[in-house]
């Protein structure tokens, strides 16, 4: 039975029941297999909050924003929640995001975060899985220290967060500008606040994260005119005294490094007050138009939200049909789930963005996507996209080719965030995904500047080591680390080159790259039947360890060992099984891989 | 004999002569007469460097950047100069701009400015009076340290610099993006530098300052392509070195808070490298447009800016011929030169500018200006616009309208600054401006929308005391510092509203207004025939001080004495006549006066 057939066979039965919201039952949509605690706990750096697909908002819970293991903010472990922000990374291995922190107090609003072991002396909250739960478009929880119950959706660029009060004088809704996962080593740098009305602000922080140099807008309009509103920088209420100070003057914007918002309301028993939420890298005034144009301003069906959203999520885990039990489907389309939150959406409703040259660029004719993790996805996720998301493929495609663009360095995007390049991980893995995609008919970009380019990003006079190895043929291990990763990557890259260039008839540039796409054999040493670190004289890396685990400066290799590394030349895999002396003797040695029990021995961690 | 037949007479002699850059021969062109170094001695806190008429970008040496009493970054005692600054105020008494350093080097290149002991110590180069020179549109000096000799001049958005070098192997023009007129307080936020090609570079920074966010960027096109070229970060060349860190990846941009561009070059004997730039506040992209679009790129005529600049200045002064002896028409024109430097022309040359929201907005059907230091500037330079500077004169009201839409507070601006408002001084003194303007019969602008915009102002619930002073009739002295001033200056100001109340015909407005306009009466003194702080019980202050100079937060008046005050009611000059006790009283405590001679009484310094 193909899954549609179950489907239309289950929905003989959950047709009878109420559509559940959290659907443990008999799933009635596909998007219902979705499980978003899926990856929170250790380092899958999921996060469980309502996001569109590709969208450009990810509404969240953060319960820490100073570990790496943490990346998206969100620790399943972790007992307590630091609030609600409107931005997240899915399944990166490093902070960032995270913006814009939305917490409900009574009580004057306490605004520091406060510590997991002392949650109390600030405004984190504790938490109860029992009293948590998450479904597509929709995550809920009741904080613990208050009763207040949290409830969160998200559209394509605006969410909406539904806050229900018990009956109090001094409830809050607290919007912390400092906010962001900061990994420790990342700093914010400046921040804005403003009262746009009494039931309106707009706000900004520039970042200096991950992405070096990160600037985001958000607008939020509130169900209910604020009975008080206060904006606190450095402990301190804004507002004008003049018998005392002159330091501020306004009491309806300010700017720092430690700014709240309040909004402060005497609410009646179990009161519902919404907030709109959007952002934008643009400006204040597009994160308003992205709110009002997705979320009309009198429209408060926070329902509505989470019904289109889900809609969506249907649509897309449609593009393919299994058969299986409820675990396999929960386990798949779960997995298409996270394939397809990230890349971003990058781009406001105008079109407008902030592009790797901090200027504001209007994407003409595509959609503009950021957040491109490429070292990670040009295998697998990309080439899936060319097949069953063509239009995305395409924008995204197109979405490279701006950054390219817009570099000072000529280079397409290596690990891009947000009108940033982070420069992470190795490679130029742009090529593959562009390449693929023209190979696998991927229309609506250029060909002819596609390919000017990946042969420019190939040709790089300063990227990693990239001369040296187009004229030696290896990377040298003595002046570049990670010198044989590198030279393994850039050889298949070069291989990607080497067939658009066959494909548009340039037939001097398929030979050149040909022949760079066989660099293998450069760095394989047939003494140990392994790939190692040479260094521009021609020596081998000695001492050899076949099982040190490369990361950071001094390894040879990137986030694997030489004996990982061997098996690594997919545009020729006769040739090397040929240089492992045949096919029995490679099997034996691919065996050996997979037998291997002893710990890695740790490189030197990544210096950001 | 009229001016413009002097000039006709005159003209006869110096056409003979070729046209003097530098004109203390028989002027040929009224701007001639302009003495670019007037005020830059002392506390005048005026600039030597060129300008055009009301531009947007004034280069110019500064020589400190940390003294108040050098809030044009030039104090002409000074005998070092830090550098050279695309952007300078004219006249006020708390620095800011002095955006983006250009400094022209020999050997390697040093990245701290030094200090005025020991100048050598850095950047900062030592120079001559002798050896420096500055007539309209134009400036030059000759460094003494490294005998290259700068010139200088600007156009309305764009400039020019031309740097003229001894043969050396190791020249260069420095960059300092950290550089601005602080006083000391202040702060750099961010900032950004890219090299876009090999002869052009754009950059950014953030600075809270006076005012308190300010966004500029620049853009630099180079006459050489750079022989090579750094981008150094805290004392560090900015660039990719693998094998022993990652932080840095690219050569071509950094961010940071401490940033340098150096331009390196072998020069030939006296080779002269020039370098154009342009500012914006929107983004760099818009900076190179404003360039490129005032100074073509192929354009290299350094000469022909300065003479676009004087022939602007020749328009400008035309507009009033006066008769009187050289140093009669030095004196007016240079004073009248520097009534026409600012406000300063505020927009792109696509009509974009970044408004008080942070927002970028598109002047429609006017030009805007900024910098408005309304308190200085009401009484008699706005007036003299409405009489001779009509169309600007419109367009800054325009751009007081367009302030007053952006603001968080309803309020026109105060003392405005580059899509900021400091909030320094007292009073709504765009009204009087506005009204003005009006009864004048400026044209071209919405005049049901500026007197919606001055009677909100005016009723502002917020700011400064305004609340109490329309209830009590006087801003109470136990509530409000400078309260008599505020008093004083909002009654002269609310007469203003009554009048274009009066001329559109609102009649209640005007009665309630013009009571309001009365208030003079509220705060004098019989007893002592003073105007003097009163409490909201309506107590007078005690004890009293005729001769108490009052400024910040303690005092009751604005940088001035009850004595002078007393004066302040030009809406009903008879009124305070009568008040003082009739025409002889009046007469005889006006001497007194003028006739006072004690040393004034400090109050407390303001806070800004």
């Amino acid at each position: 039975m193909k899954a549609k057939q179950a489907l239309a066979f289950l929905s003989l039965f959950v047709l009878q029941v109420p559509a559940p919201m959290v659907g443990f039952g008999q799933p009635q949509h596909l998007s219902d297999y979705i499980r978003p605690f899926v990856g929170t706990q250790g380092e899958g750096n999921t996060y469980p909050g309502p996001s569109a697909p590709f969208g450009m908002i990810q509404l969240g819970p953060d319960t820490d924003r100073d570990l790496w293991d943490t990346a998206s903010g969100y620790e399943y472990s972790d007992t307590s929640i630091m609030g609600f922000t409107l931005t997240h990374l899915t399944g990166t291995g490093i902070p960032d995001l995270g913006d814009f922190l939305f917490m409900p107090q009574l009580g004057e609003p306490k605004l520091v975060v406060g510590t997991k072991e002392n949650p109390d002396a600030g405004y984190r909250a504790r938490y109860s899985h029992d009293q948590e739960s998450a479904s597509v478009g929709y995550y809920k929880v009741k904080l613990l220290n208050n009763n207040v119950t949290v409830e969160l959706t998200a559209g394509e660029r605006a969410g909406m967060m539904r806050f229900t009060f018990p009956q109090s004088d001094s409830a809050s809704i607290m919007t912390d500008l400092q906010h962001f996962l900061s990994g420790k080593r990342f700093k914010l740098i400046w921040s804005h606040v403003r009262v746009e009305d009494k039931a309106t602000i707009t706000g900004f922080h520039l970042v200096n994260g991950w992405a070096k140099e990160r600037y985001l807008y958000f607008a939020a309009r509130y169900s209910r005119p604020f009975d008080h509103y206060r904006i606190m920088s450095n402990g301190q209420e804004v507002k004008y005294d003049s018998y005392k100070t002159y330091r501020f003057r306004s009491r309806n914007e300010a700017a720092g490094t430690n700014l709240q918002f309040l909004a402060e309301y005497k609410t009646r028993p179990n009161e519902a007050i919404l907030v709109k939420v959007a952002v934008s890298a643009v400006s204040a005034a597009n994160a308003l138009q992205n709110l009002d144009s997705e979320i009309q301003p009198q429209d408060w069906d926070f329902e509505k939200v989470v019904r289109s959203t889900r809609d969506k999520w249907d649509r897309e885990l449609a593009r393919i049909e299994v058969e299986g039990s409820q675990w396999d489907k929960e386990t798949f389309y779960t997995g298409m789930y996270h394939a397809f939150l990230a890349p971003n959406l990058y781009e406001d409703v105008t079109g407008e963005y902030r592009g790797l040259d901090s200027n504001i660029h209007q994407a003409k004719g595509f959609k503009n996507y950021a957040v491109f993790s490429l070292w990670d996805t040009f295998r697998a996720t990309h080439p899936l996209f060319a097949l069953i998301q063509s239009q995305r493929d395409s924008d995204m495609i197109n979405s490279l080719l701006a950054h390219y663009d817009q570099s000072a360095d000529h280079l397409l995007p290596l690990w891009s965030l947000q009108g940033n390049e982070t420069w992470c991980m190795i490679g130029y893995h742009a090529v593959p995904v562009i390449v693929d995609g023209y190979l696998k008919g991927v229309k609506g970009f250029d060909k002819q500047r596609a390919y000017q380019a990946i042969k420019t990003t190939a040709m790089n006079p300063d990227y990693d080591g990239v001369t040296a190895y187009a004229r030696l043929g290896w990377v040298p291990c003595d002046q570049e680390n990670e010198s044989v990763s590198k030279t393994l990557e850039y050889a298949f890259d070069d291989y990607c080159v080497a067939q658009m260039a066959k494909a548009l008839g340039k037939s001097d540039d398929y030979t050149y790259f040909r022949g760079r796409a066989g660099s293998y054999k450069n760095v394989f040493d047939p003494s140990t039947s392994q790939v190692r670190g040479r260094d521009a004289q021609g020596n081998w890396r000695t001492p050899f360890d076949p099982h040190f685990y490369g990361e950071g400066t001094t390894g040879d290799f990137t986030e694997g060992t030489p004996t990982q590394y061997s098996f690594y030349n997919p545009q020729d895999v006769p040739a090397m099984i040929a240089l492992m002396g045949g096919k029995e003797k490679f099997v034996k040695q691919l065996d050996a891989l997979f037998d291997y029990k002893e710990p890695l021995k740790p490189g030197v961690a990544e210096d950001i």
